[in-house]
């Protein structure tokens, strides 16, 4: 039997997932289980998007330019440009979701061995994305103490090796919620100049910011355009994740003339979904509107609850629909299993994701864990009475 | 500005787009362009495929399983075990369109540096795909004078050597439309288990089988499940390359389960394809007759006009729906850009692909194009004495 590739070895596993059988358990045993594990919304879908699905009059599903369609990018266009980005069609390649922009842009601008820095906490899978694309990630921390905020610009500069190509950060965080400051990025700004770096920014979820704060994409900056990859995806902002639409975005023409060789490779793609984006955008505001409402409620649903909760801490972040909460437990693995095998209250658990699969560093997050607020209020509240029960009782607390 | 990756210096541009400014400046110079450049067939979709997308009743787009939806899987398992695959759905991943397939293969079976064998002319874009996985394509020739056969088995073990994990077939052919008989299948079967190799099968063209040939898979060949990967698509099988829903097949469980992981790291394939490809799945026969038929007919138009040209030779490919042809020409790259830059007849041209494209040895293919018979026979007749026309003068004619 020939062996499998030290890829297919060392990729990691999906963190949100490996709780799934326990999950499954769970249910057989007929608990129900509150999914506070990811980041799938239950927010309805824009009926445009829908309508423009269901309305599609084409007699062969056929594929489109591999850049994707004229008509789709110039409405990315319209978008963008709301929020003053810029931008042309031409500067855009639309992708098969935020994960296939992330890996061409990898790709495109980083050799194998080359290294990419990340704050974390970060999203699990930037990490299979770098296996597949022989990158190297070096996590620089952020701490809760502070709300994860972006760490001082010295603790980068310490890691920088002449194999550092970029850094990536994620705006509004996944998994902390946390915000990005004006100041920050500046900040950020300076360094990518000085090192001469890109600067990948993943704003997946850039719609939802609350409490008025305002949202800085590295694109609002000036002097960095041929630094500056966005990568961005529909599946949130539209609560459309399995639309697998996304895009990358840069004003660098090198870089965006090698990523289209990529994206010609795979062909295309979906035509479908091109069409329902571009009915998308005419969204109206209202819906973004009443769903920033309702995010802001939830999170200080369970931002609220949980800082009440006894050796609990929880920071109240800016954005996104993520908190990650630190709680009074010997290991968050351990405990979310827990919670799903041998925990219930009123016939009832919660699941979450440990934090520890969101930081590269060994033994960091073993306290924490993330929660995403992708239920309603309701529910929300008694997953968290949930909580509160299980972690007076729970074999490893500590403290 | 930072610099672009050695990949994305050297991932080749797609060898059917490079024509594209000359097609373009064809139509602006208002000459009429019959594209046999192109592997777009112009057969419509299945109504029942389209009807399954207008009548979508969800209300959140959301994600499904990494795998793909357990009904999509069950519905494709009735599929291919009508075809005596005799498999389950848990012996398969949905991908987002072939191309995902194959590049989730390489990456879970094969390092970098890694050899594959693949029989050449070759599907252009697995080059691509081996320079995402850092794999090195090693071609073999295959000969126009026999129809393009499988090369002799003595000549692959020539190439064998300790880093070859691999051997890549399309079947039929891309883009010889060769399809491979039951011996030349068992003499790949002894060669991968003599060598413990992967057997990668691209089978996107299946259903496209002529003249009462039958379609041979290693899924048919009893002893090397460990062996075989299966690369499908539904592009071409119902006329839905945009959709971009795929799958990977493989009874290999080792293999399987690290292929989830690089599918769990992009999340997810698209929910409204795979809705669409259940439907499709029960697409009357009666399609695939008429589809066939059709295809007969203009394989027959198109082979039978090119071997009455003087100077031209071209086999009589068994699926597919692609001919490889020999021209009396200096360089089919040349040529086919002279075609649509300063040749016209009754105001018309021909954009055909030049084979130099579809193979990795320098100097092969350069008397060679490949032509798809995706237009109606009219129009292909028409096409044909177009090219002849062309062929009596062009300049670069040799003979």
């Amino acid at each position: 039997m020939p062996k499998i590739s030290n890829k297919g070895q060392t990729i990691p596993a999906s963190p949100i997932r490996k709780l799934t059988p326990f999950a499954e358990q769970a249910k057989l045993d007929g608990k129900k289980v509150y999914h506070l594990n990811i980041g799938q919304p239950d927010i309805e879908t824009p009926e445009g998007m829908l309508n423009a699905v269901k309305g599609i009059d084409f007699k062969v599903w056929a594929y489109t330019a591999s850049e994707g369609t004229l008509s789709y990018r110039k409405k990315l266009t319209e978008y963008y440009n709301k929020l003053n980005y810029g931008i042309s069609p031409s500067d855009i390649i639309v992708t098969t979701g935020g994960s296939e922009a992330i890996t061409i842009a990898m790709m495109t601008c980083l050799n194998p061995g080359d290294e990419v820095i990340i704050p974390e906490p970060f999203y699990a899978n930037y990490n299979s994305f770098a296996v597949q694309s022989d990158v190297v990630v070096k996590p620089i921390l952020s701490y809760i103490d502070n709300g994860f905020a972006l760490p001082a610009i010295a603790e980068f500069e310490k890691l920088i090796t002449d194999r550092t190509k970029a850094i990536i950060i994620c705006n509004p965080n996944n998994p902390t919620g946390y915000l990005y400051s004006k100041e920050e990025m500046e900040a950020l700004k300076a360094l990518v100049l000085k090192y001469d770096l890109y600067l990948f920014s993943d704003e997946a979820y850039r719609e939802f910011c609350y409490d008025g704060r305002e949202f800085i994409s590295p694109m609002h900056l000036q002097g960095i355009e041929n630094n500056v990859i966005i990568m961005d995806t529909v599946s949130k902002r539209y609560s459309a994740c399995g639309a697998r639409l996304g895009c990358l975005i840069t004003k660098n023409k090198e870089v965006l003339l090698a990523a289209l060789k990529f994206a010609q490779a795979r062909l295309s793609p979906g035509l479908v979904e091109q069409i329902a984006g571009e009915a998308a955008v005419e969204t109206p505001d209202t819906y973004f509107e009443t769903v920033n409402k309702e995010y802001t409620q939830r999170r200080d649903v369970l931002v609220n609850a949980l800082n009440k909760m006894d050796g609990v801490y929880c920071p109240n972040p800016g954005g996104a629909f993520y908190v990650v909460a630190k709680l009074p437990i010997d290991n968050s693995d351990k405990f979310c299993q827990w919670m799903l095998e041998s925990f219930s209250h009123n016939n009832s658990t919660v699941m979450m994701a440990p934090a520890t699969g969101f930081y590269s560093t060994k033994g960091a997050g073993v306290n924490e864990v993330r929660m995403a607020y992708v239920l309603n209020s309701d529910d929300l509240q008694n997953a968290m009475t949930c909580l509160e029960e299980a972690l007076q009782v729970y074999p490893g607390r500590v403290q």
